[in-house]
């Protein structure tokens, strides 16, 4: 449990700050005041040098001064002085150390090795670190605020990798009236890392929603959220902004945290695999977190629209679609229902258009609503336009209008059950209305193009695609596959030649076409016979990984020549001093295209599975798919269907389709391997040709993981899921 | 000249408003009151059948009453008014009418009949229109507002093609306080559209920077918008905001103002061809607008970013990279001359992290400002994080420093002549720091990537990559072209058979391989006796559209097969009675690719040419490119890059490179060839052998035009440019 500790952290019954002060301009002194601001229940202690009290609590000249038992100590003091309030975090027995001091592994090598021996110290007896260089912590249900500026309560989790990311949320929040239940910044995060925070959060009963800002996984961290997500008893939204989509970015992430921004397609599929909602700009990430935070979650996809002009609502259809959230056609009923309401003029199809009708008559919209809301194609209703600011094209009489339109907006949402978000052009101004909405929840949205995106986030993630989030999927290694890999390493080969490659696929129940391996003359003579029409030959040497590169791949070799080739081959092995060479003989596949498979260990997301199709698609537009192993069924007709190049399976220009299931069947074993078996590095199956019936592997190349490495990332389990 | 008249809309010497009233609930009734409080210095005549005087002013019981010229008259009376109103608009000498009142073509025939009856009105004593169905004008140097709602004054030009879109970018003026020279609502545009507004918006004084909504262009719209952006001979920052990406968006566009949004690609290229930027939201549209409006253009693409912390930072960059702004290293001079100002602990790459240092001093900020402004390789410098509400957190202190760094910021800027942005947390409040900034112009952001972005859409408008934004090209038809299609006109045909189609792509000056056209068994004996090597043998007839559907195509016929064969075909068109068949003979062609090379005719944005890569990339990915037709060679060289596969060309694997020059080169003569001929709808070349040193035309179709619809398409001009 790598969250161990964290609940004496956000729980604490005593909390001592080394480096309080009096002066706000000062990092320790307005963090000390928003620590004694925000009410803490427990006992506070200052530590200071110099003052007797610090913002009416008596100070303590040092941690060891105070004599008593503290559960968490936040570090504000110079560099230097860090690893002995570290030391001394010990004699009052504190369970965490929130260092926000800076000048660690951010600045240099020393820096970095201080911030080591930190942790390790702090690891012996028994406290975990935030930090260091973090900007600080808050924890509502706690009451304490040690962050230097203010943040609203609530129910969000937060956490960021970045203190001024923080912050953004905070004015945002506040803005909004919608707050924390927990907020943290992990700075170098020696220690406490995001996966941490994400797992305690999902089973904080303080905490609704998960909002955190990720520059960079650490190894195997993205893994483990990966896994802690789709495996989590209790669901609960989790949104992650996540930079790193352009060469530019994933220079300054690495400059700002040291972090490797990873591979961004692999964040990309894990996010989706798992349910965890990807923002793309601060903006979306905020307002997903906090329609997350209170509202119902939607039964159905459809969303009807509700506008004042026709523009919005042409700007919120076209970002409906590129998001994916439907905007569906509303029944017979309905429509009947509104005609009834509406003068002719107005749009009745989806979008409707009020033309003018709610502008000068508020109560209409709530009532078209409740209509809406009732039609069962219709899931949640967004309406948008200027309303909060009528009155100010219309005049005043229309202002208490609006406020009773807007209770009863908020009304049908509660009865109905089903989410309504507004946009106004006013979303941001204090207008009564306005106010009204706020206070009660509905979320609000100044951009049109981002309350689109925020609803398409929330209806995906409440109803995703079938081979979205498919269940989570167990596999372990079968006995004689483990045998197999047993002998390579035994035998201190790095990488598996192609029969045992061969062997180890049939191993986990792949269909692998018939082939021979022949060491002399004799054994070929009876192969070769075995085998009607041509064959292919290669030549396998330990000492050889590149077989094309030495010519070592015969092609279209009729069954009477095959004994002659074999001569020549074992020749030129000798000449190139090959270690033990052998000849792997099977016949010629003919097929309908050619796939690529394949499967790695990704650094911070572990076992990954891939496929490309063959030829110009993978050479010239590296049209690949991958996916997080293991895979279900689901998974594997999903990154099929991703592909670019899908369309040829269905059948191009007339020609017969190619069944995908065999590729499929392939890439899920081909997942099961990579998962279970910590030993694999990488697998790369190049060519599979794949035919109306079977997909069928022409060679196969199996990397072993360096022994030292596989036991660090993995542990030695034989057994790994998701 | 189609914005002829528009001077007497945007600047009359008198205006009446029929329709006017003192009630702010009623359409006329606001806009009456914006109309008056905008202190129009002209002469006002309120009509209004039962009022002596409406809001100060007398008032008249119809326009017939006014007894005086008038220039400029607003409707906002019911529908069936209209009609007659615009008749009484002929007494007063109208040059322009804007009709408020809806009810028209929006909502049914009878109502788009009546719309086309109000502008044939209108047009037999010279007045234009505006809408109907419009909300309005405003006029800066005119002093007139008949929106209902507050415009503030400036150097933006608007055209809006929805009410609410053009209320949004009000609000955000007001709140960025930039503001309109002309702000227009076009409504049903049944007469003055949006290339009206941008053609006249392009020579007026008052317009610094356009600013347009465009949910559709109607026939030939976007042709010539294109053309007069691109040709302009003052250049001026042309945004348009243009949904219809998804088809969800396309359908609403159709919903609401009836338009055809049209080809999203052709939409993309046009805008990058003319040199027009497109925005993606509205935040984004207003903000690159604004930023326009008040900045210098950079005179270098590379940005400085000077961060408060990393995270926005990486934000930024993320998104610079994605849109392609550079964000380069400075130069060693720079770099020594801020690590003489800031400590050791603030990243000094390129973004500067302050690491805290500005929120203690921001002083601190014009000082880097200055020294960054002034490395050769920055044009423009981002400043982002929390400037201006560094005192929050700081202390009350810290207030007047703030204000005085922002002055400095502004000063910088100034002096160096290079823009400046700044993103702050705290972008949207009235903190003042923030409104020293805003009052200097200094393009304020709330949002990290907007900001990015902005910055982006001006740098590359200040400086497009070279194929992006090619000189105009002027080209006319070649008079054996001219004759080739006369004759086919002469004949009633509606497409060029092949051998004609050969001979125009010759006229043109595009090499075609030799062929022959057999008529007798005789000419069949020469033709084969000239060529060696295999034999491609197409039947021809008027009759025959698709060869390929009746076996019509003989390939690697060898020249002593060739007579056999032709009489073979000439008894096979006897079956199928074909018109005069004949039978056209070329030497089979062998090459390294084949692509594809088409124009057409598109209704908004009229000649187009197109390119793709034969094969599995353009039957399955549909991998083509399009340009605006005619091209320069950098236009065709572009789009020939912009194809997926282009890395073909390139040498994939080892391959040897294939030339692009003999594609691009049949690119340009074929989109001259669209271009200069009225009467051509479609060129088709397909396939196109490209080897080392040709692109070798295989086969070649050309659809003339229906001979009404090019008439009305393109006039009978044969000489066409861009």
């Amino acid at each position: 449990m790598k969250s161990r500790g964290l609940g004496d952290i956000f729980n604490p019954s005593s909390i001592a700050f080394v480096g309080a002060s009096q002066s706000t301009e000062k990092a320790g002194g307005r963090r000390w005041k928003t620590i004694v601001d925000a009410g803490f229940a427990g006992k506070l202690f200052p530590i200071n040098a110099s003052a007797s009290s610090v913002y009416g609590h008596r100070a303590y000249p040092s941690l060891r001064a105070v004599g008593t038992e503290v559960d968490l100590v936040f570090l504000a003091v110079p560099t230097e002085y860090v690893a002995q309030a570290v030391e001394d975090c010990a004699s009052v027995g504190a369970r965490g150390i929130v260092v926000i001091s800076g000048g660690f592994s951010e600045v240099d090598e020393a820096g970095r090795a201080l911030e080591k021996e930190i942790v390790e110290k702090a690891s012996s007896f028994g406290a975990r670190v935030f930090g260091p260089n973090c900007a600080g912590i808050f924890s509502a249900p706690a009451q304490y605020n040690a962050l230097g500026w203010d943040v609203p309560p609530g129910t969000i989790g937060l956490v960021s990798q970045s203190g001024n990311i923080a912050l953004d949320f905070a004015e945002m929040a506040q803005r909004s009236r919608i707050g924390f239940s927990r907020y943290t910044t992990i700075g170098n995060a020696a220690d406490i890392n995001t996966a941490d925070l994400i797992e305690y959060y999902l089973s904080d009963s303080a905490t609704r929603v998960i909002l955190a800002y990720v520059e960079g996984f650490g190894e195997s961290e993205g893994r483990a959220i990966f896994e802690m997500v789709l495996r989590a008893p209790v669901k609960k939204p989790v949104i992650i902004l996540k930079p790193g989509r352009s060469e530019t970015g994933r220079r300054a992430a690495m400059s700002h945290t040291g972090s490797l921004a990873g591979e961004d397609r692999l964040v990309e599929v894990a996010f989706r695999q798992a349910g965890i909602v990807r923002a793309y700009d601060v903006e979306e990430a905020w307002a997903t977190a906090a329609a997350f935070a209170t509202t119902a979650d939607p039964s159905v996809p459809g969303v009807v629209v509700l506008t004042d002009g026709g523009g919005h609502a042409t700007l919120f259809c076209d970002t409906a679609g590129l998001a994916g959230l439907p905007v569906p056609p509303l029944s017979e009923k309905t429509t009947e229902a509104l005609s009834a309401l509406l003068p002719a003029r107005c749009a009745l199809g989806n979008p409707i258009d009020f033309a003018g009708v709610a502008e000068g008559e508020p109560e209409i919209v709530p009532k078209v609503l409740d209509i809406c809301l009732s039609d069962p194609s219709i899931g949640t209703a967004a309406i948008i336009g200027h309303l909060g600011g009528y009155h100010k094209l219309g005049g005043p009489k229309l202002a208490p209008r609006e406020i009773l339109a807007a209770q009863e907006i908020a009304k049908v949402s509660q009865t109905s059950g089903r989410p309504v978000h507004v946009h106004s052009v006013h979303a941001n101004s204090s207008l009564p209305a306005i106010e009204v909405l706020r206070s009660e929840g509905i979320p609000l949205h100044r951009s049109i193009e981002v309350s689109a995106r925020v609803i398409a986030n929330i209806v995906r993630h409440a109803m995703p695609a079938r081979h979205e989030r498919p269940d989570a999927v167990s596999v372990s290694c079968p006995a004689d596959a483990a045998a197999i890999i047993r002998a390579a390493r035994n035998g201190d080969e790095a990488w598996l030649q192609e029969p045992e490659a061969r062997r180890l696929l049939s191993a986990w129940g792949i269909s692998v076409p018939p082939w021979e391996v022949v060491e002399t003359l004799d054994q070929c003579f009876s192969a070769a016979r075995k085998f009607s029409g041509p064959l292919a030959m290669k030549l396998i040497s330990r000492s050889l990984v590149h077989k094309s590169d030495v010519k070592g791949v015969h092609l279209n070799v009729s069954p009477g020549e095959a004994c002659a080739r074999y001569e020549q081959m074992i020749r030129q092995a000798a000449e190139l001093s090959l270690m033990s060479p052998r000849v792997l003989i099977t016949p010629m596949i003919e097929g309908r295209a050619e796939v690529v498979v394949g499967a790695y260990r990704d650094f911070q997301f572990g076992p990954v599975v891939m496929v490309g199709i063959g030829g110009v698609l993978i050479e010239v537009l590296k049209d690949v798919a991958f996916r997080m192993a293991p895979l279900s069924p689901d998974d594997a007709n999903g990154m099929i269907a991703e592909l670019k190049g899908s369309a040829l399976f269905s059948g191009v220009r007339g020609r017969a389709p190619i069944p995908i299931r065999p590729i499929a069947d392939l890439l899920c074993r081909v997942s099961e391997m990579i998962a279970a078996t910590p030993d694999i590095a990488e697998i790369d199956i190049n060519p599979v040709i794949v035919s109306e019936s079977a997909a069928l592997i022409a060679d196969a190349r199996v990397v072993l993981a360096a022994p030292a490495a596989h036991e660090a990332a993995d542990g030695s389990s034989d057994h790994v899921g998701r």
